[in-house]
């Protein structure tokens, strides 16, 4: 451990870790299970439209969330404009999204023709709630509602239901985060018309790239399925249809990670448990909490931090862990209402107070099965002694 | 081989063949190499985002095209998507296209918010010429022409480049199945601003599904890029971005399939010439024709049925077929403008009479690496046979 601040990487010294420790689950399947998989696929000499092994990716999908379908497509982003695009929200609507969420999925509305109309998010959970989507209502055009169960936390799923039966106007979920995850035990693929799901290798259940839209709406499914492929299912018609294909190679990747699911789980639970428990005492920096209401993945170690509390910025805390080879990284910088197209246009003209708030107090410390016990210790560690040494750090920048 | 029409499997008799013989490349990369290629991503642990083994296959490509810029894309369907977007296409402006083509062409065209002029082709070459675009450019609000390099075969390039000069409309190709393919020793891949092609896996060179878009423009190169991943070159600005990455997994499929592709294209050219040979004394069957100034993959073995002269039709050849177990596959069924959404929409009230013409004669008959010489030559045959007791067959099914 660093004994005075001209130690720390930032100022000079030598980094805490000769490895990157990175953010994201970078789970490692078992290349022997993968080449079995594999073996199997080249031996049929079938590797695309909905193999054996993606139908029975799917099948084991639907078991781990409760749903009677589970549809795997491309990739996360490309499930959110298919699922748009099943709805039949009409082009040039306008769809309420948080703000605070991965670019990709307001990009995915505009790909299928939707304007977002961007809500504020509630700081505890970092999800949209009644409250931040009921005045919006007021706009013209909404024809939908897209959550974001970020870092795998439900919205106010009860109350936007609520919202549904109330306006009439249907709710859909970006799940990218929540896999397996439930709430109050019902599973959060559940709520809404459908929910998303992302596949990309940085997730505890990963296809090296994939996606997967849930729903029990069988009707809704076959539109779905149709879009997928080219609108080859026949017995539904849909205007906008395309190949989002799940391959043979994305299915085998998956159904590693599907296996081995519990155990992931299990391990970043007590990856989060440890990262809470050392930093409990450390003034300014709070970790997010996953409610008792609700069943996680933990994939993600999310925190902020209080500058005023800690001493120094989320931002210079962020680039002193960089150089110990501690790939912490800040969410989401910038908010989509202050990315490219949206800053130039109408939509970004909101007050978005908490989602303002939380781009500058924001961060995740590194996750997954390369991040060890001692890693952690070392880190949080190292994170009470920059507290610590606040002042001094502020300090020694001026000189 | 059948001594008479009762011992087709039609009238019941045993198939002729006790395996299926597909249509589709399905060459077979060797698990082998795969293997060693995988085992390095999983040492790695780096499956997605333009990793090295995309970054290798996509130099390759550029190799084997003579082009500049290859980007590696989700699949050639989307590959067409983001051509579009990237040669920045107005929204609702209209886009000279065959009708004659697998309908993802078009349903590209119409996933990035464009709309189709249909198009007649050569009964030749099967592509659009300088004489069927020509007359739709009195339209309104024409943005650009795609053309399809259909079977490989080359569209009317020199001419089309000279409609470009004329009247200032950009033209780009969809070479999904031109692959490694040259007019005049000029790579295909060169011609327009841009050219996409398909990786999927009944094509010569797979990655299971996969696309690539070639250009030598690096300007336009740059929006594709940023298309393609979340805008997030940050060198230039699009409108609408979204994921369309090619993972590890993609990259390793495609790099066996580029190293075998001069093998394939040789046992291609090995088959088609067979075919040629074993058919050209039958009346009414005539092979498409690859030009001698085109470089072809020769990954189709593509026919055309004249009824009149081969006794019986094209629709009822292809079912004695099928039922031998030799897959033969009719196209385009419907062309793309007597289909869902086109058929209700104003293009689709155009007239294509060589369209129509082809939709009733053309046809493939199996190809790629399970088709053997004895099965070649047993199909041709039994297709001589077929038209040798036309009016036999005829006859046995009035009764």
């Amino acid at each position: 451990m660093k004994k005075s601040i001209n130690e720390l990487a930032f100022f000079g010294g030598t980094p805490l870790f000769d490895i990157l420790l990175p953010v994201g689950q970078i789970n490692i399947p078992e290349y022997e299970r993968f080449e079995a998989l594999m073996n199997d696929v080249f031996d049929r000499k079938y590797y695309a439209n909905h193999g054996k092994l993606t139908l029975e990716f799917e099948d084991k999908f639907s078991e781990l969330s409760g749903m009677k379908n589970s549809i795997a497509v491309t990739n996360g982003t490309v499930a959110i404009s298919i699922a748009a695009k099943a709805l039949n929200l009409p082009v040039k609507s306008k769809v309420i999204v948080p703000s605070f969420t991965f670019i990709g999925t307001v990009q995915a509305l505009t790909w299928a023709g939707l304007e977002p109309v961007f809500a504020d998010i509630d700081p505890e959970t970092h999800t949209i709630t009644y409250e931040t989507v009921a005045p919006l209502l007021k706009n013209k055009n909404i024809s939908a509602i897209l959550g974001v169960h970020l870092w795998g936390n439900p919205c106010d799923v009860e109350r936007l239901d609520k919202i549904e039966q109330q306006y009439g106007i249907p709710v859909f979920y970006d799940a990218a985060h929540a896999v397996g995850s439930a709430y109050k035990n019902k599973s959060l693929a559940s709520f809404g018309h459908c929910a998303t799901f992302s596949l990309h290798a940085t997730k505890v259940l990963q296809a090296a790239e994939g996606g997967v839209i849930c729903t029990d709406d069988d009707e809704l499914a076959e539109h779905i399925r149709n879009i997928r492929t080219y609108g080859r299912t026949k017995k539904v018609n849909d205007s906008m249809v395309f190949n989002a294909r799940f391959s043979e190679l994305q299915a085998a990747m998956a159904l590693l990670s599907i296996e081995k699911f519990p155990e992931y789980v299990s391990n970043n639970k007590h990856r989060y448990l440890l990262y809470k428990e050392r930093l409990k005492d450390v003034p300014g920096v709070s970790v997010i909490q996953y409610d008792d209401s609700m069943q996680g993945n933990y994939q993600y170690v999310v925190f902020r931090l209080n500058e005023e509390k800690f001493g120094i910025s989320r931002d210079l805390l962020v680039e002193i862990l960089s150089n110990e080879n501690i790939i912490a990284r800040k969410y989401f910088i910038p908010a989509a209402h202050k990315s490219v197209p949206y800053i130039n246009m109408e939509c970004s003209k909101v007050k978005l107070p908490n989602t303002e708030l939380l781009t500058q107090e924001v961060f995740q410390l590194p996750s997954g099965q390369i991040v060890t016990d001692e890693h952690i210790e070392r880190i949080c560690e190292l994170i009470s002694f920059i507290q610590q040494n606040a002042d001094a750090i502020k300090e020694n920048l001026k000189r």
